[in-house]
């Protein structure tokens, strides 16, 4: 999928909503616990409920990691059954010398078939590039993320005066283009958005941290809105959690619709 | 296991070396191919001949996981196989918001029962505490890399003079004791060996990047070792891969022990 169909995709649902399907076993409702395979049943019901209203799914890999290989099954079934025209993203955060960043590339594009994968930028350039040689898949790196310890490494001022998520922007962007390169930028640093507008215009934005972590959608909207939407605003708990009971479904889906909503009138807003 | 623990077990076994299994089904022997399980059919053998010349084992996750979820088992399997005096490091470079953070711990420490696990600092200290929480197991994390890329930002210089992993080096030394934090540094990078030295004095250091990578151990052991070694050498691709015939085991051994019988002789020379 390139920057067009996603485009495309955001102006026909009126959403630049992607669900994030961090499901805790742990936290699903507990009639699901019977089923052979709860972690996906729960899915499945999330994404039957909420599928026509967001643009992207983004499990992240840790909840399934933590079943061990049950749960690496739980995704390879979630990831079949999320419907083909909905963009896909492993929430992974992976990165390794190149060796190894190539069977990262080979686990998440080539074994799962995602279209886009998160990743880590500290060990650099040819930690990244693996990724970047596929087409129609996508990194998402990271540059300024939505917690509380970014300000011990990636608002560091550098002595050309940028700060380290501005030179992961400005070096990065050199990579790749923005078919293929997005930037994960947290919600809770939308004073960030206009100085990352700057640095890259065109490129689309995985913003975390709306919901649950408290990010502002109209504020990110209005700053960090381009000509294609250049957006996926990300919620997770506050969505798939709404109920524990038996309407989880029901309640996801009144959640996301409330989200879609907003986005619908933010599109007619900001959109050029 | 503690610092007193490693520390013991490396003058027992006279080596400071980590074997790094990474096992790329691409790459093993091909009369391994109709076992039932090939990875894990390897590292038995890899394990079986090298297991009294080193004294940590380190899978990288990757390898696992490119193979889906059958990967993830072998991983398992490979694990509970490796005898118990032996440490364990998942070489994983995870780290996510805290709430996700808590379960890669969960992953890597309850379920697979690693003794470490290795992570990357980017987010900061908050998606590195989760890691820390637990008796008996370690972070290592990454500070300087052994692949060109850390010239991207790990090398940047910051205002107040440090460059960004030394950044790292200072502020996380503060989240943990020396029982349960290491760092990544590259054997590619001797030189700056001496000044990490100067910030960590006390800390295990995990070099990688000796063997297929070009690290110099010699001039490694000269400036990182301290008085309870402080060192854990890794070598991976030299070793497991001495050979893809039937002898593989056997020259996997040879090469394990060429490095061990060095590393006894630099124990002699540089242990204060």
């Amino acid at each position: 999928m390139d920057k067009a169909q996603l485009f495309k995709a955001i102006t026909e649902k009126k959403s630049f909503l992607c669900i994030g399907l961090d499901t805790d076993i742990k936290r699903i409702p507990s009639h699901l616990l019977s089923e052979e395979d709860p972690i996906f049943a729960f899915n499945k019901e999330i994404i039957d409920a909420t599928s026509d209203l967001c643009v992207a799914y983004k499990p992240n890999t840790a909840f399934y990691e933590s079943m061990g290989a049950k749960g690496w099954e739980s995704l390879q079934k979630t990831l079949e059954y999320i419907p083909k025209e909905i963009f896909t993203i492993a929430d992974a955060k992976r990165g390794d010398i190149g060796n190894t960043s190539t069977l990262y590339a080979r686990a998440f594009f080539e074994e799962m078939k995602f279209d886009a994968v998160t990743v880590a930028p500290y060990m650099g350039s040819d930690s990244v590039k693996p990724f970047l040689g596929y087409d129609d898949k996508w990194v998402i790196l990271l540059a300024l993320t939505s917690n509380q310890g970014n300000i011990d490494f990636q608002l560091l001022e550098t002595k050309s005066g940028n700060r380290v998520f501005e030179e992961v922007l400005l070096k990065s962007k050199e990579w790749a283009d923005t078919n293929t390169l997005m930037y994960v930028v947290g919600a809770t640093n939308a004073a960030y958005i206009v100085r990352i507008r700057q640095l890259v215009p065109e490129h689309f934005l995985l913003v975390p941290g709306v919901g649950a972590q408290g990010g502002d959608l109209k504020a990110i909207s209005k700053e960090g809105m381009n000509d294609q939407c250049g957006l996926l605003v990300n919620a997770s708990r506050s969505i798939i959690y709404a109920s524990k009971e038996k309407d989880f479904a029901e309640r996801a889906r009144d959640e996301a619709a409330k989200i879609q909503g907003e986005m619908s009138q933010l599109l007619d807003e900001y959109l050029p």
